[in-house]
């Protein structure tokens, strides 16, 4: 049961690859707030494959349809409640998976939650395809918080080897913002773009796959959100994070770099500037004792590389309880990471709106 | 408000460092169970101040007192309630942290959420003391799961610049475990303890503080544990260590170093060994699709360097609202790295117990 | 914000009476359980409106699509979507409630509360036709406990002043139980049904309505769910009661009658039974200390008199800010007594489930 | 589990009547306010036993001591835990109780629950002296609530068969309130008294104890706070009010009268007095759609009377399984009434300030 994120502003998950539609629900959206459908589609099109060469060929017709709490494009303080009907899915590929659990992947682990009872098809509960009722919420979040003056971005940071600079974690351009936000290949050093394709491309070559970093900035968080203890602002973005499928690490400001500094360098010395508490560097995040102190909120999230690789893989067979291999047909991502990048920021909205 | 966790066993906590005591209220504990007292009092000690020459020189009288819960050492069901009351407190120390907020400290942040009514005095409710009910809650909870056969054990991983050996993910000896819960400088090798100590009294020795990383691994946890999307174990097990002052990421299995893999390094294959599905590797750290897999949940947890520190600082004077200077004074510890594994580990436990 | 309810096993209803759709998602379905889902079709034509000659004369096609969840009538374990299109809609009807609230309606409070907003649309989101998803929530959840020889039904208890038996609540009948089940006005003495017939009629031939009590009792409950405080089973119960619109008032076993009793009469004593520890009485409701006692657990619901009618009502033009007269037009029932005893029937089986 | 109430603000009760202590932790109150420490332990003084003759004879040194959260009376935005420490017990009292189950008391349901280890002194955990924390939080709640212009008063509405007279629900006096307020024996009509001091004692007399209804009113609550569905105000309160020992009922408004009634008399038509909306009557009890209207929220909770009665009684022995006799010794209220009207006022201030 981790259906539904959130206390002030509730979002519920449902759906399976391939049943009959996946969707969300979101309670708490504040009435008479009017929202642009153009831009949540948007958001929804960075996220959908078959957009861009490095993602799968497959085609989703990822449009939501809102069935309630929107009226003429305007929230009605009811639930709103958005379907993406499921179609364009080839079960035929998936038949051995539930003896067979592919590496890496949640099926063994599953199968044992679940007693095999478990949609497998197309990865069921737990396929990537899930994430796109997720940035539906998020593209209605953000635009609530935008409202009020605070943007989400995030770019690559990395994928296997080809790393993109870093955000400067005291000032933030609104300009890099606008661009990072409509890309579906954010970078920041957009020259790096070739070289990370590259990458991508060697990896699927190989019928293999690469993972990446996305790092995440919010910015126009006023100081004074979030918490002490278990409602501080990381845990609450951090349980939003881990809630995307292949995220395995999460880090606030320096994160782990900053356990090899000393408390001199990781220390963020405050100045005034224009009447204003600024901090001079950001190793903290913009978070301090789990409270937002007015800086950009920065963070990054490890995306491990996708699980679903064509090369032939040791497994076990479940029914014969022996070893066993595998090789995994259909269409998969090489790296998902590009496709990743909305989601992160969806995640990040959801879990932002739920501070403020 | 996030002074409570959980949802099938939570925990509250609650106090203020010079207030008139600190505690937890722990509600969801097995009527019935026989907890022993010493070795929860074990347990706090370790992460109690004073016991080590790398740590303060205040001396802690953390004897929790059960005001409830408990009858001749079992629990009865009913919410267990300790408390700790606060001596030795020295509130002279503290008088101009209000106006001038410590870099790295919660000051800033929480005089804008408080408005300035919070209590100052030794970090008020964002003093690391806090996290001596949190190990309290832990030390009973990990009683509960030992009894289910989970172990629980953390170690330092690095101080600054010098590490420790890694677990081994695949298999963890019991005899190191036990080895580990009762050190109070715990390490997997021990001859790096030198090293480590050396760091810290050069951080000591230059007005400084150091940082570093925390690896906790969890045994005997069986698979089918956790869940898709937002009730993952991940994000379970992140929201209790992000908890904990200090932490500022958080990395499961392999973790940030999985976003340089590709799949085929990355991907755990499965094997059938004495008739059960174990994986050759680890490098999920235990969990697939946010379940459970049976093989030992290990992750990292990096402590920056404690704020605290003497030398002289850049800050700003808040009532002038100009910039200033400010030393802090005080006695604290240059690194709180080894006092905090037994944190760690408790935060563990009790994301652990709900899970199961 | 209360769209969801629940802790172990969550429901999410959503929707508005003339938006896209309506529906629900249940999170936390034990997977590999078989769903017959005529049963839930059965219970939901219960409710149902223009099924019999005391309703309203509107057609609603109620057929739920489930959208995940479950996979050839077996849960899956993932979250549970099920979606009722709206059809057949006048939306015409309503057309000046938005500044003439209906006396007795949401109309005002939500005005105030959404800012006009909300979609008035046959009551939007407050409409009764919200209870069909809860029923379709309930009769999954009922097959579960039936599972586990858990069995709930309720009936009309009164409707204005024709009063049904009431039941007996040391012991209840197998049989009657699924009479009720299957009714579509629910009595224990059938003979009343004319008498209360010609109760709702009246009031239809006035252009008024009537309201009614609906008693429910659920067996089989072991002995040792709910618990003290805030998570008592009259609590968790109620809270599920009161989500339903109209109920006004809950009380459990003798409930207000015991006010007036005392301790000697009102006390249920203990006896053993067959080996099974039973009590002579049931005054307390199967519930002593929040606990369940193994008795039969009974309760009782009251439903105000459906406010919209046909005569003549004062109300205020929130325009204007004066004085006005309303007269409700469209199709409504002259008493929603009867369709709500499934309703009250799965608001407890929701309830129940979430207790044990 | 059901110790911790709340949403927005939480409160956690822990204790158990013949353990260390009892108490309870408030986590959301807003920093900077300024508690009237006297107000409290006057509310307090009026929930207590032994300072009336129709009490128990009992002396509690109910005293509570704030441990954190409070700076010279001020709060500071951190958990508030107030500890009231348990003096004055007799646990010779109890002895024979856990294998002779009271009726009426929650021994038997916690014997199957807790299997016999929960603590039988006193009641323990599901003793009335557990409402002390809730008077305690109530009446720190309710400080905030006045300060925003909202007012609660509660009366005993009857014992037995001896009413008061009822409140009139749509004005309620601030002089009335005031009255109600610091009174240890809350009547409308002071003139009643003597009946039910009569009523009382005659119980006393017997041996025997009884019963009484509560009828409470909230003022100033401002329309527009609650919602539909499980978050309706109705649901809120009836949670909050099921988590006090002894209430069995709970009813808004007409409540249970109106289900006799015809909507007609039972909708309240609305009226612009002095350029706002109020209805001419309150039948609703100041909730529409689970929403406040502006009216005052009026509610009343049936209280069962006290199990513990010195007459013998028919019970079980659990260790024999054999029929067997009790006679409950002891000192205990022949009736609870009025010392449950300030836990009635607390729980209503602790539910309502969640609503706001």
């Amino acid at each position: 049961m981790g259906a539904t994120f959130g206390d002030k502003l509730k979002i519920t998950v449902f759906g399976e690859s391939h049943g009959g539609g996946i969707g969300v629900v979101i309670d708490g959206l504040p009435a008479g707030f009017k929202i642009d459908t153009d831009k949540v589609l948007a958001q929804m099109a960075r996220r959908a494959p078959g957009r861009d060469k490095t993602a799968t060929p497959r085609k989703e017709s990822d449009l939501p349809r809102v069935l309630s709490g929107m009226l003429d494009d305007t929230l009605t303080g009811a639930p709103l409640c958005a379907v993406i009907e499921n179609t364009n899915t080839r079960s035929g590929d998936y038949g051995s998976l539930l003896t067979h659990p592919r590496p890496g992947h949640s099926d063994y682990a599953a199968f044992v939650k679940y007693g095999g009872a478990n949609d497998i098809r197309g990865g069921g509960h737990f396929s990537g395809r899930l994430t796109a009722p997720i940035v539906f919420a998020g593209a209605v979040c953000r635009q609530i918080l935008e409202s009020r003056g605070i943007a989400i971005a995030a770019h690559i940071q990395s994928v296997g080897s080809v790393s993109d600079e870093l955000f400067d974690p005291v000032s933030i351009d609104g300009e890099l913002i606008r661009r990072l936000n409509s890309s579906s290949f954010a970078l920041i050093d957009e020259s790096r773009e070739d070289d990370m394709r590259r990458e991508i491309e060697s990896a699927r070559f190989d019928g293999d796959s690469v993972g990446g970093v996305i790092e995440c900035a919010v910015t126009g968080v006023p100081a004074g959100f979030g918490g002490p203890l278990f409602g501080g602002a990381e845990g609450v973005i951090s349980q939003a994070l881990f809630g995307i499928p292949a995220v395995k690490g999460v880090e606030f400001g320096a994160g782990f770099a900053s356990a090899a500094l000393r408390g001199s360098q990781n220390n963020d010395p405050f100045r005034v500037e224009n009447g204003r508490v600024v901090t001079e560097t950001n190793n903290c995040g913009g978070i301090l004792g789990g409270i937002t102190d007015g800086m950009p909120v920065v963070f990054r999230a490890a995306i491990k590389p996708t699980p679903s690789i064509s090369q032939p893989q040791r497994t076990v067979d479940l029914e014969r309880m022996e070893n066993a291999e595998i090789a995994v047909k259909g269409r998969h991502d090489p790296c998902i990471v590009p496709r990743a990048v909305p989601v992160v920021e969806a995640a990040a909205a959801v879990a932002i709106i739920n501070l403020i």
